[in-house]
């Protein structure tokens, strides 16, 4: 490698590296922003920049960055067993444990639910993939074999494998790639203030999402729809919380159908939304739910799903007929990413994460109304525990949209100002999702260069 | 957990765990075989008894188990960026020095290999899933939007996503999951000694599968084909390798039809076949290459697709006009799994492992040649570096496939003698594919141990 010493970081990065979402062409004009370093909510750019990151990553890093805690737990299971496959029943401790503590962790905090066990992946797009793939593989063995198709909603995030890009409800990431493909439906973004009509009452607009969605089904037939899945807070699409009613009146749509609800927990999961886990926040009983990100934040890739009660009784029941289930990846249940799983579960458990979420979320929705809720361009602000929006808009009063790009100027200056944001990629929706560690202090000192950053952005957004 | 303490593991397993590739039925009334620890090239099971590993995990475990430096380098790079995301430009030095370190070694030891950039992901599944949208991706901006299909083959092992397992070729792992998805072709399976005919020999074995290959475009129409995707050796299939020519034919045809060629290098890659990757060792000159295992040795889920500069110019130049490219993964490019893989690497080449499976593959060879080479079950013994296989037959002059699960019986009686070898799911056969920090006593314990193994065995076998 010595000859490469002399080339700067930033040209070995544009010679070598094929970045995930990004641009190629402005990677090319402009060259990446490298970072070095990271603990707890900050992290450091090249040349000694350090910023407060409210994005916790890609909502992921909900312990914060460099806990020791979970450093110690990861290297010692390194030591001591530095890989097992879970294939052809396999094991080893401590995936068994974190297994079993998920599922009591599930039923314990979720009223009626009714999870029978943990099938683990690498991340929240294998997770969402594994749960289509066990949707089929479930009406197959039911002799249902026409009932497979997968309605999802306009504006959702799914991930971004071949299936999982299918499930996304947003066209930015079918462009190009043939998706959504055969089998999955998208019905209407639940989120009020963009999508409502005028004058509608958000329990009205729930009443008119659900005609379309049992018109969907009817259209369909209820015999070829197998499940619905929903985030329980959208979250790439730009936080959108539930309208009133929502989840109540589409589980009693879905139970008159035969439908199975999976719940893409991947960003609401473990203490996001104020409570361990969505379902929670919003009365889900949920069929599968699949968890990735704050399972381990973000320490090691690992995904989670949990499938219920009547799901596994059908698998096993099967199950002597049929031979091994096969589905499953080399790195499934990884036991160093299981020891690395239970000492943050440790950690958020003995901070009381998720009550610090409850508790702080107000305090951040509070801050960013007082600090940025009066500018004429700031159409909504948001949000549930600690995953907050800042809508922006070119009318408040007609919610006119802005044009496209124009809430990235303001995440561009608010890396400027110190604070890292998420502009998302389907409405001009900011959005924040500390770590759940985060104090008082840092959100003060976080809203307020994200003032800042709108302040100097708004000639710009003007000009656009 | 406290209330758990007195619940068995194997218990706790059964009730809470749903493994991948696993029977349920085995698992509930057989239990969990627990794994406490590793340590070089060997595993100790619940109770003390230790095995050999001939299996390195599921060929992943390239540099053995509990490796000092791979543990040092995690849990520093933990401690200093637990967690970088790579979306939008962003990036960290240990990801950047791995892209570039991987294309130059790829570049430099394949021969005519022109290759430019490295996309990450967490596992082979994901990166034969990119590769499948990236070909898709590429044809879409080259103006070919009919020419999606991709050519598999029978035998071939890609991954279980949804659409890894579509270009997956065992039919067992699309039973019941409505698999292969519209769009994946597969053509026969280049196995000689399973599926010549009497008296074909290689070249003319070959010669077949040409023609068979050529006809296949025809009948689709070679506007409509893709790609071909190909393991250089097939690995869950049976460890098959190429008849002879058959790579330089077949990419004579993939020239002449403008059809890409995926190399699915997952198990290939990192040493496996007595070279860095399997591509050098049949003279393969690959558009798409996934790579994971042997790229950290399994200590972190990590995988990569290295793209060919002809794919990356269509993408680059497309790149103003088609604005971010929406394919990643929040755990793409993880730092603490680039960091892992650069130690991973730094080992592999000290201690020269790819001269040290082609120094010791023709040793293991030798031993099973030699100590079970004459029994009456056993057709063929093949292998190339570290990767090798047993074939089994009733009948070694007609070459009468075996019951299934007789070769099963063989490994479950070799755990017995301590040594863990794989009984493949497609065709009758053992495989061995050990760290290749493996010694020839090492080789030479084990074959002893597999030998008395499949004495025991026999009976069984017989009675089936």
């Amino acid at each position: 490698m010595d000859d490469r010493a002399n080339i700067s970081l930033a040209d070995l990065d544009r010679e070598a590296l094929f970045h995930p979402v990004s641009s190629i062409h402005d990677l090319q004009t402009k060259g990446p922003v490298i970072y070095t370093g990271a603990q707890g909510v900050e992290v450091t750019r090249e040349g000694g920049q350090t910023l407060i990151d409210m994005g916790a990553g890609l909502w992921c890093v909900n312990v914060g960055y460099g806990r020791p805690e979970l450093v110690a737990a990861g290297a010692q299971a390194m030591q001591d067993l530095s890989f097992q496959h879970f294939f052809g029943g396999a094991s080893a401790e401590p995936t068994i444990r974190l297994a079993d503590r998920l599922l009591g962790l599930f039923n314990e905090t979720v009223p009626g639910a009714d999870m029978a066990r943990v099938f683990f992946g690498c991340s929240g797009s294998d997770a969402n993939d594994t749960a289509l793939k066990l949707v089929i593989y479930y009406n197959n063995l039911r002799g249902l074999p026409a009932k497979k198709k997968v309605i999802s909603r306009k504006g959702a995030y799914h991930g971004l494998t071949y299936a999982a890009a299918s499930l996304t409800g947003i066209e930015g990431y079918h462009t190009a790639f043939d998706l959504p493909m055969p089998g999955v439906l998208h019905t209407s973004c639940p989120h009020h203030y963009a999508f409502a009509q005028d004058g509608e009452t958000e329990a009205a607009f729930t009443d008119r999402l659900i005609v379309e969605l049992e018109e969907m089904i009817a259209r369909e037939g209820a015999d070829t729809v197998a499940a619905f899945i929903a985030e329980p807070v959208m979250g790439t699409g730009g936080v959108f919380l539930p309208p009133a009613g929502y989840f109540d009146r589409v589980q009693q749509v879905l139970d008159r159908h035969d439908i199975l609800l999976i719940a893409d927990e991947v960003i609401t999961g473990f203490g996001r939304t104020g409570a361990w886990f969505g379902s929670e926040t919003y009365g889900i009983r949920p069929d599968i739910v699949s968890l990735a990100k704050g399972l381990t934040s973000a320490y090691f890739p690992m995904s989670a799903s949990i499938v219920s009660r009547r799901i596994w009784e059908v698998l096993e029941g099967a199950s002597a007929k049929m031979g091994a289930l096969m589905h499953g990846f080399t790195y499934s249940g990884h036991p160093v990413g299981a020891a690395i799983a239970m000492a943050n579960l440790d950690l958020m458990e003995a901070e009381d994460m998720p009550a610090n979420a409850a508790r702080l979320g107000p305090v951040l929705l509070e801050a960013l109304r007082s600090k940025v809720g009066d500018h004429p361009l700031v159409g909504d602000i948001r949000g549930v525990g600690l995953m907050a929006a800042v809508e922006f808009v070119a009318d408040r009063a007609t919610r006119a949209r802005l044009p496209v790009g124009a809430h990235k100027l303001v995440a561009a200056h608010a890396m400027n100002q110190g604070v890292l944001t998420r502009a998302l990629p389907f409405l001009p929706v900011t959005s924040m999702s500390p770590p759940l560690s985060i104090t008082e202090g840092q959100i003060d000192e976080a809203t307020t260069r994200y003032a800042r950053a709108l302040e100097a952005a708004t000639p710009e957004m003007l000009a656009l």
